[in-house]
């Protein structure tokens, strides 16, 4: 049995204010290639559909296609849940329905613990929910964190769990542990938002979905996919992919990952404000990816964002990194001096950081002039 | 073949600041009862299923649940569009699953005009369209107005309809007309946003969402159902209802209408406030339906709206209904007087208006006292 597991598409997500709707659709289209070549017996989607409880209406007509093609066109099974990005209600709305064709939807929890069979294989699904929602679901007020939730349920589906069958669970939540072995010990859960990994002990692999690295989790049996695409700049340098699981009817299975290549991807550069600008540095780029820029210039830029746009069209953020403990030196040398400047030396050492002209006396006569007026009229007051 | 024709859910609608959700699901759960009775070969809903494109969470619960009932559970066909109300490309996700159970749901309009057939019944589906998206869909730069749209649309499907078979449009659309007859003649179509009800002369039954009153048109083949509910004062008087039609197989058919019957009426209620708050009146209303009152009172009343809550907890509005008349002689009247009242005796005028108690000589001598005592302040300033 083979099955794909992907998670957090976060459709609708805007990342410093740009729709991500197109990538996602280009990436998904390749996600589309991947179940025809794969042929896989099921699609497993772990959460994080949506960006947010509304998404915008393209979000929604691209979800409803590319679901389509995947269960419809390519008669692939679907099983999927809603992550704390999704509107569980949204959701699941139609989920009735889409049962016929194999596409397996849990927006809301339920207190029904029964898998999902395909192939041989059990799916137990465990949408996101709220401590509170469980404890209320489950009637058992010793819950109180997504812990003690997610032990709660797991037990339930224990009373009926084949442990010789191939069980697998999908959820989403921020799971912490690392390999099971006795040298290493699980990490204490400390924030009522982790879940130990040990928990998940009884499935022959755990499908989640939240975290958007693939490595979050080094566990050989509970593990990320990792998101669909590069969502912020601090993950720009994690690989993203999907995971192909392969596995044999007592729950062992191959595990591999298959990488999809955005046309944009999200990455960070680094470097004087000349040098980016230079022909020789930037034919050499892939100019339209989504990217954080640092400038390394000391002093001031005279509009560097737009500058920068028409070599880079997707600057989504710029930041100047600037040497502090240098500034600081500067500044207390400054200090130590003690002597106020004047404000033509002033507006001199302005005019200097802004331009690359020379200050010459002409301009100093005009400036001199305009400090003098105005030093007259504060004067007055 | 029979079909019930409804339309104007409107769920998840605000009245007043009161959700009518639990009124609408008491309603549709009626409707559900009379879908099992009648057993139709199909539910036609003429759209605006939902009030907003964003309806609350508890609302699309409540479709989606009613709509199973009668698609899967009754194993009825339905037949339903978009209407001004809802969001085209939120009520169609998931529709090309739905198809399988034949709940043939169009939310977006497209240039394909391929009816739905069922029990030999072609159904044209046309969800409620902007003119210019009309124009770009059918790249016809002379559309623009709703009865521009709605022709060249119905052009569109008299290119392949078989004017022998039995042929019912699905429309949501402000439509205007009469009895088709010589005697009389169409309304001119003055507004952009009316279409003309000659229009659809090639079909057997035009079945119409959008206004609310099943009243609204009086021709033999093009029809409202009108809304579920009342959904404001202004409907307190229509009769609220459902279709039932039965068409043979050229495209005749009997057509009645069914009442659903709501715990709570909304309807319009007048009277001075001690007739409305007497035993002997109350104990014969139906105390808990959504009410309008209007108060005949004259002169000020103390706090009647919690007042009147007590007997009739579901007032939605209250206004009171003064003889303007009157009042504009009183006004004239005293502007004829000419004489400026001192404060003490505006203030007993007031004392009068808000209390029936005495306004004794204690009473004015501390309010004199008040009254100086500010005057004096004024004067300091």
């Amino acid at each position: 049995m083979k099955f794909i597991h992907t998670a957090d598409w976060h459709l609708g997500k805007l990342v410093h204010g740009v729709y991500m709707t197109e990538n996602q659709r280009e990436v998904l289209e390749q996600f589309v290639q991947v179940v025809a070549e794969e042929q896989p017996d099921a699609v497993v989607i772990a959460g994080d559909l949506y960006d947010r409880s509304v998404p915008p209406t393209d979000a929604v007509e691209l979800l409803d296609e590319i679901l389509f093609k995947i269960n419809v066109e390519l008669n692939t099974p679907i099983v999927s849940i809603a992550g704390n990005h999704d509107s569980a209600e949204r959701l699941s709305f139609g989920s009735s329905w889409y049962k016929h064709s194999q596409f397996y939807l849990t927006g809301k929890l339920t207190n029904t613990f029964n898998p999902i069979q395909i192939n041989g294989v059990n799916f137990y699904l465990v949408p996101y929910a709220e401590p509170g929602v469980v404890r209320q679901i489950l009637d058992d007020d010793s819950i109180h964190s997504h812990h003690d939730a997610m032990k709660a349920l797991i037990g339930k589906m224990e009373e009926t769990l084949n442990p010789n069958e191939p069980n697998v669970l999908v959820g989403h939540a921020f799971v912490l542990g690392g390999k099971t072995s006795d040298s290493e010990r699980i990490l204490s859960v400390g924030g009522s938002g982790c879940v130990g990994a040990e928990l998940f002990e009884p499935f022959s692999y755990t499908a989640l979905g939240h975290l958007h690295s693939p490595d979050a989790i080094n566990h050989q049996r509970v593990k990320y996919s990792g998101s669909l695409l590069k969502y912020s700049f601090s993950e720009a340098k994690q690989n993203k992919s999907i995971s192909i699981i392969e596995m044999d009817d007592i729950g062992q299975f191959k595990h591999r990952y298959r990488s999809l290549t955005p046309t944009h991807d999200m990455r960070e550069l680094e470097g004087h404000l000349d040098e980016l600008l230079d022909p020789g540095f930037y034919e050499k780029q892939r100019v339209h990816d989504y990217l954080k820029i640092s400038l390394l210039d000391e002093g001031a830029l005279i509009d560097p964002i737009n500058k920068l746009r028409q070599v880079y069209p997707n600057v989504l953020h710029l930041e100047r990194k600037i040497d502090m403990t240098d500034m600081k030196k500067k500044q207390s040398y400054n200090a130590m001096q003690g002597d106020k400047k004047t404000e033509i030396e002033l507006f001199e050492e302005f005019y200097h950081e802004m331009t690359s002209a020379e200050f010459t006396d002409d301009k100093k006569a005009v400036m001199a002039e305009v400090i003098e007026k105005v030093l007259k009229e504060e004067g007055a007051k």
